[in-house]
């Protein structure tokens, strides 16, 4: 068998350019505002892993389909994450002023240009999967409101309002889970969930047991990018490494030391894999993924 | 033939009603913090004369449809522009203190929750419209796209640039209503266009003649809107009077002169009228709600 962190790095990478390519088509629809479009342009195809897009595409993989019927969905998902990292920066929220080693929007734009990107950036999402061309129309309306509540309220914009809410607090376990479970990891569950969907046919069964891995997953790569931040380096992490600590944020490592965090971490992950017990070689992709998102430096 | 403005005012109270209580509704959907809950219903439930859903439930009947049917996505537009005010209130934006005769969301709450409230409040459009009960699901679809597009880069937000980016700046008249045709029309149109997409054959021939009502109403209100900042009652209009010409922004009676200004929104007025002339009476709620934004008082 390939080395598993192989395999997931040659995944990233396929999907990396196939999904910048779409990004960058995606972006390129006439706008009004060619500053507001640039500061768009900026901040989703400046870097990143695609780690959503690649579980989205990991999963109509693992459901039968080919990465090209999730193409515009692994997009969609991809574009309301960096809307909300643009948000998450501004000076009113985290405040930060580097993200992936270079300033980020309201730095290298201006606060309401940034704004106004991740707003923009947001509609585009819907906007795209709207018109997602692989799919029927019951299956692209179901894709439409699965993206959408776990990107609102009841999902990662309530985790963000959690976590504002819990710097300098103590939270138990459960509440530390409940607010990453929002915050990010119901995105990741959206991705996994817009890449099933792309079937036809799609089990509630098997539904279910991607749902299970996701969730699995999200929590797992909170809890490596709470160890990073204590143990990582600047230079790679691409944020000032600490800041978590710095901010009194409350972390994995933080409740649990780091031995208990790495512990917990491995529990995720065998979770998450065994969740894919009743899929094949379908789900090579999925596993490897779940792998990296553990074994991940950066 | 009763008089119009009274007819117009009883339809936008029935749908007032209406519509309120079906917000009520939508934003009782599970949270996962209070606190932002609390700001996104202090935002859209804080009053509004929802002048967008009802025109999205008269366009429903201009179709043969009930209001019943056109309620959601009436909705979703209404949120859309709730959301949109509370971006543009921030003080990295407008910076403006009072709407509506009340504080704005990031003076009674703060102003991350105010972002994210704004966040929530679009991703929840979009879950409400992809589920709209009453139509098809390629209908809904459709819905979604038209309001995605009316709301990004291309339409809303790239309007919003525009203005960001035109303060201070003289415009000439084509210019100003390229940014007012973003900002608001595009908005204003989503509102018409998905009330006529909640019939299940509407032709190409009446989607086009009530894109061109919309189109001449979204510039008119614009028009009005300029003249009220001029000559209304701080205490009516619920904002300080003289407000755009203390930020020195581009304004229609500026360019056109106060006599000027209403020629125009004259002309524009009949435009709308005059692309109804091949409805019915089936189209007075569309007739009477463009005589009320060109006389409205506030």
């Amino acid at each position: 068998m390939t080395d598993p962190m192989q395999l997931a790095a040659d995944f990233l990478e396929t999907c990396r350019v196939r999904v910048d390519a779409e990004l960058d088509r995606s972006i390129a629809q006439s706008s009004a505002s060619d500053r507001l479009q640039q500061a768009m342009r900026y901040s989703v195809l400046g870097g990143g892993k695609r780690i959503r897009p690649a579980l989205c595409l990991a999963a109509a993989r693992a459901v039968g389909q080919s990465s090209e019927q999730a193409l515009v969905p692994a997009c969609a998902v991809e574009l309301i994450h960096a809307y909300s990292l643009i948000h998450d920066d501004l000076p009113a929220m985290d405040d930060d002023e580097l993200r992936r080693g270079r300033p980020t929007a309201h730095i290298a734009f201006d606060e309401a240009t940034a704004i106004l990107a991740g707003d923009a950036l947001q509609a585009l999402a819907f906007d795209r999967l709207a018109d997602a061309p692989a799919t029927s129309a019951p299956a692209r309306l179901a894709m439409v409101r699965a993206l959408a509540r776990a990107s609102g309220h009841g999902g990662m914009v309530g985790g963000q309002a959690i976590d504002l809410e819990s710097v300098g607090k103590t939270l138990t376990l459960a509440e530390l889970e409940t607010m990453h479970r929002h915050k990010t990891g119901a995105l990741i569950e959206a991705s996994v969930t817009l890449g099933a969907l792309t079937a036809p046919a799609v089990s509630e069964t098997a539904l279910a047991s991607l749902a299970t891995y996701a969730k699995a997953l999200g929590l797992a790569f909170q809890v490596q990018d709470d160890l990073l931040d204590i143990e990582g380096d600047t230079e790679v992490i691409g944020k000032p490494q600490g800041s978590d600590v710095a901010r009194a944020k409350p972390t994995f490592p933080a409740l649990l030391g780091i031995a208990g965090a790495r512990e917990h971490l491995a529990t995720l992950l065998s979770g998450a894999l065994d969740s894919l017990r009743d899929f094949g070689p379908e789900a090579d992709p999925l596993r490897a993924m779940a792998d990296y998102v553990v074994a991940r430096s950066h």
